[in-house]
């Protein structure tokens, strides 16, 4: 059905080309590329790499081949051009070099989950206070999808309401070839830390709330028995300070049959209709993905948003280094969703198959 | 995609036309016809009518013409014929009604929610343990919904593993014309306890938990101030006795723009895939009601199942009936998912929007 909205017009490239210098510093999550193509697309340079695995340091810079690789962190660091680091570290070590970052006068730009520990969001919260700096946060699952930034603009334009609950579902699939971080939960933080902290900010935005407690979750292993420290379930449901909840699972368990890495999901609850996201399949069609689904007072409706909106966080976030302003998103909002996943991951309830 | 598997035949009448007679007392919820048909499919015959309404029982009478109506429940009960009392009275009314039937030497058949307080549950136990007459429940959403029994049937075949965890949305119309009661939680048991009981029952259902404790439930009255007593919203969290959990949304905020009552889904996560049963509508599709998605080890494959199941319930209930077995529903089953109903009811935290 022909639809009655108007879009946002799609993100255009914020700086000059060389105006804004930024350096990728800990490449263990392929995350890292999502978060340098997005800066490059909104006119950033990446002008350094460091990793320990000088292998990985060197693909990095062929792929991106403004970037030198640098023989130390505090090469990068020490270079006052670089105006921002972004680090997709093994998890417990983000904040390590996001603070390292931040104590050098840059801004930090970390992959989810941003910290493991409350001592490092304790950490962070008086680093940014203090200096003033940025750890912004790479929640990809909102901010570099499509469907879920097309979702945010339907709900401001007001199209199912007040949202009233979120609930999110987060299938992913272990496959081959994890690095031994990965079922380490000293390492990756968790299941509800790692991977739910995408869905505790996506609650926050969502539904506008400022705060939010846990009420219950809980994580499992069901089906890795070889694997022990591997969380393959968790679960939290969350009421937000303004009257709304929120609910999660994430998993490890997306069977083989599923031609893409999870059917990720999103339930967008409002006063007057809801949402549905298929972020990545529309299982047993063959839409693609990226497919939104509307149903409120008036019809039903179905969006692709492949193209639709881009990815609009990128542009604000280098502006906001640049303007020390804060509208890609406030570092309370970004630290409150982490300190949830952290609540939700030392609070949860082991179950046993 | 072509599927591997051979399910059930569909069920056939289990008695002789006039072998099994049933009565209706109290018709208050439009269920009454559901149960009423389903019996009638399985081979029994509706003998007695009785309403406080007696042109509520006179429709019904000339729905169906084997059912005389009665001057009294009294009548009713008295008529050793009857082995059956079928009642969709005021959910409050359910268990006194059932209660008398099984005074009388009848079996009980009551819509969901089977009762409203927990005072009424202990009096249904001890007077189903005492007599070992039935108090069967009329639990539609999985019982009468061929997308349903069809999952199960797949369960049973191993189609996704062992079931992890099943979550469901139960959103319902408001509509016109509601009667008082369905305004007074008193009468209507409030939102998790009447049209929760659904999805209570499935989850024990198909994890095949015999037990299971509400760990966090939320009500709410979001959007209809003008009427306070109805809660159009809740949800709560279970964890079951055999390490698997439960989630469920219920509410009254289906938006105009659907064209069923209700987007009613249930989500079943298992260790080796996973279901999805879109149970009245598939938005955006015209796919129709009872479709199931299922995606495994396999593949990805959709089922339309209507006409596929029948509704084995029914005359499982009669046979149980004649011949005091247990195949439908065991008692402890129908009664521990109405425990769980009024566990989360009485234990909701109440949110203000």
């Amino acid at each position: 059905m022909n639809h009655p909205y108007t879009f946002d017009p799609l993100p255009q490239p914020v700086v000059e080309r060389g105006e804004f210098a930024f350096a990728a510093i800990g490449l263990d999550h392929g995350h890292i590329f999502g978060m340098t193509d997005g800066l490059i697309g909104a006119g950033a340079t990446v002008t350094w790499v460091f990793d320990d695995d000088p292998e990985r340091a060197a693909a990095f810079a062929q792929r991106y081949p403004t970037a030198r690789i640098a023989s130390s962190e505090q090469e990068v660091l020490g270079d006052p051009d670089v105006r921002l680091v972004a680090t997709a570290a093994i998890p417990s070590e983000r904040a390590p070099i996001g603070l390292r970052a931040i104590e050098a006068g840059k801004d930090a730009f970390v992959d989810k989950a941003p910290m493991t520990t409350f001592a490092q969001l304790e950490a962070v919260r008086e680093a940014t206070a203090r200096t003033g700096r940025k750890y912004a946060v790479y929640y990809g699952e909102r901010i570099h999808a499509e469907a879920a930034i097309l979702a945010g603009q339907l709900i401001e334009r007001g199209a199912i309401g007040e949202v009233l609950q979120v609930v999110c579902f987060g299938p992913h699939r272990v496959g081959d070839g994890r690095p031994d971080w990965f079922y380490d939960p000293a390492r990756y933080g968790g299941i509800l830390c790692d991977i739910g902290s995408h869905n505790f900010e996506q609650m926050l935005y969502y539904t506008g709330a400022a705060d939010g407690r846990v009420s219950t979750s809980t994580i499992a292993n069901y089906a890795h028995p070889d694997t022990p420290g591997l969380q393959d379930f968790g679960d939290a449901h969350v009421i937000l300070d303004n009257g709304t909840t929120g609910y999660v699972r994430v998993d490890w368990l997306t069977p083989d049959g599923l031609g893409v890495f999870g059917d990720g999901r999103t339930l967008l609850l409002g006063t007057d209709g809801y949402l549905e996201l298929r972020k990545y399949i529309d299982i047993g069609t063959d839409n693609g993905s990226g497919q939104v689904l509307l149903v409120n007072q008036e019809a039903q409706y179905r969006f692709d948003a492949n193209g639709m909106t881009g990815f609009p966080y990128f542009g604000q976030l280098i502006r906001d280094c640049l303007d020390r302003t804060e509208t890609a998103m406030t570092q309370a909002h970004a630290l409150k969703a982490a300190e949830l996943s952290l609540q939700a991951q030392v609070g949860a309830i082991t179950l046993a198959p």
